[in-house]
């Protein structure tokens, strides 16, 4: 399995380390994918290198996708390759989560409307807004979606994500 | 399954949160024990509430241990509790973990004499003049220890512990 993982600066550093170390624990390969080529820093300490820019992946090249949170979202969601990617992988059926801010990128990637999700609840509103059908609970899945809150919820996302690999 | 998970102050981020949300993510239990009852600050911003001091634990209520790293061991270390109930949870074949610093703890716990280990460079010699046979691999299975050297190692470190409860 080959699963890209977007991100960017100023992302939480737990909602980038513990999926892309529990992916390689799963034997999966994963590619970090970033607006330019570089060390994305977290917004604390951990960070990893970019092994290429949203602009360079295509989307049949991945069996899945991950979007942390943090900040990064909020710059990703304005990059058209990045909605595109997270549209395609998402349109092919194959497993996407994202948790805590990760869900502004599904939202302007147009994916969720009448699909059960949850997210960072001060954004809540906006998931709600793009016609998700909002659950707050720790993770929630809806076919191939897999969403949750905060770092804490950190161990159900990934339970439920792996799931769907098997 | 009941996990005990020693730690203190200026542990590293990762080497705690990544075995703690992997334990809850599998179904076990986790507590967390500390010299103190407080919340435990990581290095750089992670922290966890103490459920326990080491004085109150008892080995026989644990199914297996888990040592991070950072620099908690070396407080640890000097604590009399924390290495009885190393050597306690060790001695009765439970699976035991450590990475990076955290075999300081089990050097002082006086356990790893012929047992196949690694750890931290920094403290390889410590460990071989310990009478461990010091391995620089990214996991070291000895029985039922499983030992890392480094946050990168976390993925292979606990794939492996994951295994022992199998």
């Amino acid at each position: 399995m080959k699963i890209l993982l977007i991100t960017e600066d100023r992302s939480d550093d737990s909602e980038v380390l513990y999926p892309l170390y529990r992916m390689i624990e799963e034997g999966f390969e994963v590619e970090v994918a970033a607006l330019s080529k570089k060390v994305i820093s977290s917004k604390y300490h951990f960070t990893v290198e970019a092994d290429k820019t949203v602009d360079e992946c295509r989307a049949e090249d991945y069996d899945g996708l991950i979007l942390p949170g943090g900040s990064a979202p909020e710059k990703l969601r304005l990059s058209k390759a990045a909605l595109r990617l997270t549209k395609e992988i998402f349109d092919a059926g194959k497993p996407v989560c994202a948790i805590c801010h990760g869900p502004q990128l599904l939202i302007s990637a147009g994916v969720v409307k009448g699909k059960k999700a949850t997210c960072y609840p001060g954004i809540a509103d906006d998931l709600k807004n793009a016609g998700a059908l909002y659950e707050d609970a720790p993770v929630v899945v809806d076919g191939n979606l897999v969403t949750s809150r905060r770092p804490q919820d950190l161990p159900f996302w990934m339970r439920e994500y792996v799931k769907l690999f098997e």
